[in-house]
C-alpha cells in the first residue's frame, strides 16, 4: 500500500515523526467535550503529516533544534486542518478520507468554531518561536490561503474559466503552505538565507505537483482509496484540470455540464468517468504535474549534501508516482 | 444621542482614532469583489471603536509611538469584527446594528471565510509588532474566545445553568478581549510591567460591566436603537443575566421557556418584555454591572496621573450609563 511506503521514507526521522504526532494530540486537547472529540475524530482520521515532514527535513538544513522545529511542525499541521474543517462547509462534504466530516457528524457551526480553535492553537505555537520574519511570512500565506478560497468560490461550477484560473487555486489551496512548511522549517533551524529560498521553491514546485496528482486522483482512484466517490471534485463545482483539457470535447462536454447543474444520472456519471479516464486528459494533467515536479528535484539538486536532501527527493519522487 | 456623547469623550484623540480608521479600511482590502465587498460592509456598520480606544489610551502610559501603537488597535479591532462575523452565523442572527449581517446579505460560507480573512489580516498587523509576549498573550486570549463559543455552544438554550456559566461566558465573549487591548496598547507602549496589569484588570472589569449592560439593553432599548428585535438575545438561545434571576418566577418562566422552544406568541414576548422591564431583575443585573465598574475604577485610581488617566475614567463611566 503507498501509505505504508511513505511511512518507510519516513524511518529513518520515525522518532521525530512519534513526537510530533504526539505533541499534534497535545495540542488539542481541551474541556469542552465538543471541540475535543470534533478536534479528536479530525486527527484521527488520519493524513500524510506531509507538511510537518517537509519542516523537519528543511530544518535539518541549519541547526537543527528538535523541540523548536517540533513547534513549527505541529503549527503548519494544524493550519492545514484548520483549513481541512473549513473547507468541508464550503464543499458541504460529508465524507474525507473515508470517515463523515466534522461539519456532517456535528454540524457546520462546530465545524467553523473547531476551525477557529485549531487556527488559533497553531498560533500559540508560532508565536512562540521568536523570529519576526517567521510571524510576518505565515500570516501573509494565511491571507493567500484565505483569498484563495475565495477565488474558489467564485469559480466555482463555473465552466468559463481558463487554466490559469485552475493553476491560481491550486497555489494557494495547497503549494503555498507546503512552501511555507520547507520555509518555516529551515528559518525555525537558522538556515542560510539561500537554502531558505530554494527550500521555500522546492516546496511550492512539489504542492503544485502534489495537488495536480490529487485532482487526477479523484478520477482514477476508487471509492474507497478516496474515502469519497470517485469524481466528487466534479459534483461539488471543482473544476480541475483533466475537466478543463475536457469541457469543449463532444462526448464529454454536456456531461460535464450536467455533473455541474446536478442532473446526471448514476449511469452517466460511470459513462464520464470512463471517458474521462481513457482520454489524454489526465495523461496531459500528469505532464503538468510532472515538469512541477522536475522543477522541484532541479532545487534539491542544488542544495548541500547531507542525508536530508535524498529523503526530499525520494518523497517528491513518491508524490510523483503515488496511487492515491 | 449617546453615541454622539461618546465621539465628544474621543474628541481630544480624534486625529488618532481617525488614523486608526483609515488604517482599519486600508487593512480590509482585497482584490476579491465578495471578500470586499462583505468586508467593507462589515465596517461601516459602524460599531463603538471601544478597542482601538482602550489600546489608545493605555498606550499612553508607556512610549507612545503612533504608528506602533496603531498597529496594535487595528489588530485588536480586526479580531473583534472577525468574531462577530463568525458569532453572526452561530447566532444565526440576520440584522446587527441595523444592517443586515453578511450571513443574511451573501451566506454562512462567505460569512465563514470573511471572518478567515479578517483574523489572517490581524495577525499580520500583529506580527509586525516585535514582541513575544504579546504574541503569546494574544493568541492566549484567542484560544480562551474560542473555547467560549463552544461553551456557548453547549450553554445555548439550556436553562439548566447558573450565574458563574454566565460570567464564565461574558468573560470569554467580551472581557477578555477588552483587557487584551488594554495590556497590548501598554506593551507596545513598553509601559511599566505593574501598569501593563494594572490595565489589563481595568480592561477585564469594565469589559465584564459592559456585556452585563448590553445584555440588559436587549430588554430595554427599542429595535431601532438596537438594530434588531428587543428580546433577541432570549430569542435566540442566549441565557442572559435578567433571565437567569428570572427563570423560576412564577409569571415569566413559563414564557421564558415559550421563547426559548420558538412557540412565544408576539404578544407573549410583548407580555415578558413588559414583565422583565416592571421586575427587578433589570436593578440586580445593574447593580453587578456596577460592581465590576467600580472595580475597575479603583484600578484607574492606582494609575500614574496623566491625561489619558481621566479619559479611561470617563469613558468606564460612560459604559455604565449608556443607554444602548
Amino acid at each position: 500500500m503507498d501509505k505504508l511506503k511513505l511511512k518507510n521514507l519516513y524511518s529513518d526521522f520515525r522518532p521525530d515523526i512519534e513526537l510530533i504526532e504526539k505533541e499534534l494530540e497535545k495540542s488539542l486537547e481541551s474541556d469542552s467535550p465538543i471541540l475535543r472529540e470534533a478536534s479528536m475524530h479530525l486527527l484521527h482520521a488520519g493524513g500524510k503529516r506531509i507538511r510537518p515532514v517537509f519542516v523537519l527535513l528543511s530544518a535539518k538544513f541549519g541547526n537543527f533544534d528538535l523541540s523548536l522545529v517540533a513547534k513549527a511542525a505541529v503549527a503548519l499541521e494544524l493550519i492545514h486542518m484548520a483549513s481541512l474543517v473549513h473547507d468541508d462547509v464550503i464543499d458541504d462534504s460529508d465524507m474525507r478520507r473515508g470517515m463523515p466530516t466534522v461539519k456532517a457528524q456535528w454540524n457546520n457551526k462546530v465545524a467553523m468554531y473547531t476551525g477557529d480553535f485549531i487556527l488559533a492553537r497553531s498560533l500559540q505555537y508560532i508565536s512562540s518561536i521568536e523570529d519576526e520574519g517567521l510571524h510576518q511570512a505565515l500570516a501573509d500565506t494565511m491571507i493567500e490561503i484565505v483569498k484563495g478560497e475565495f477565488i474558489q468560490i467564485e469559480d466555482q461550477f463555473n465552466l468559463d474559466q481558463g487554466i490559469r484560473d485552475y493553476f491560481r487555486r491550486i497555489k494557494r489551496k495547497t503549494a503555498l503552505l507546503i512552501a511555507s512548511s520547507c520555509e518555516m522549517g529551515a528559518i525555525a533551524a537558522g538556515a542560510e538565507q539561500k537554502v531558505v529560498w530554494r527550500l521555500k521553491r522546492f516546496g511550492y514546485f512539489v504542492g503544485m505537483s502534489f495537488q495536480i496528482v490529487d485532482d487526477i486522483l479523484d478520477f482514477t482512484a476508487t471509492e474507497k482509496e478516496l474515502g469519497k466517490p470517485a469524481g466528487s471534485d466534479l459534483t461539488n463545482g471543482n473544476i480541475t484540470l483533466p475537466i478543463l483539457y475536457l469541457k469543449d470535447d463532444q462526448v464529454a462536454g454536456p456531461l460535464i455540464i450536467k455533473a455541474l447543474n446536478g442532473s446526471i444520472s448514476d449511469n452517466e456519471m460511470k459513462t464520464l468517468l470512463q471517458y474521462i479516464r481513457s482520454s489524454d486528459s489526465l495523461k496531459k494533467a500528469k505532464k503538468i504535474s510532472d515538469l512541477y515536479l522536475q522543477k522541484a528535484l532541479l532545487e534539491v539538486e542544488n542544495l548541500p549534501e547531507i542525508p536530508a536532501k535524498n529523503h526530499l527527493k525520494q518523497i517528491a519522487l513518491f508524490i510523483g508516482k503515488r496511487k492515491f
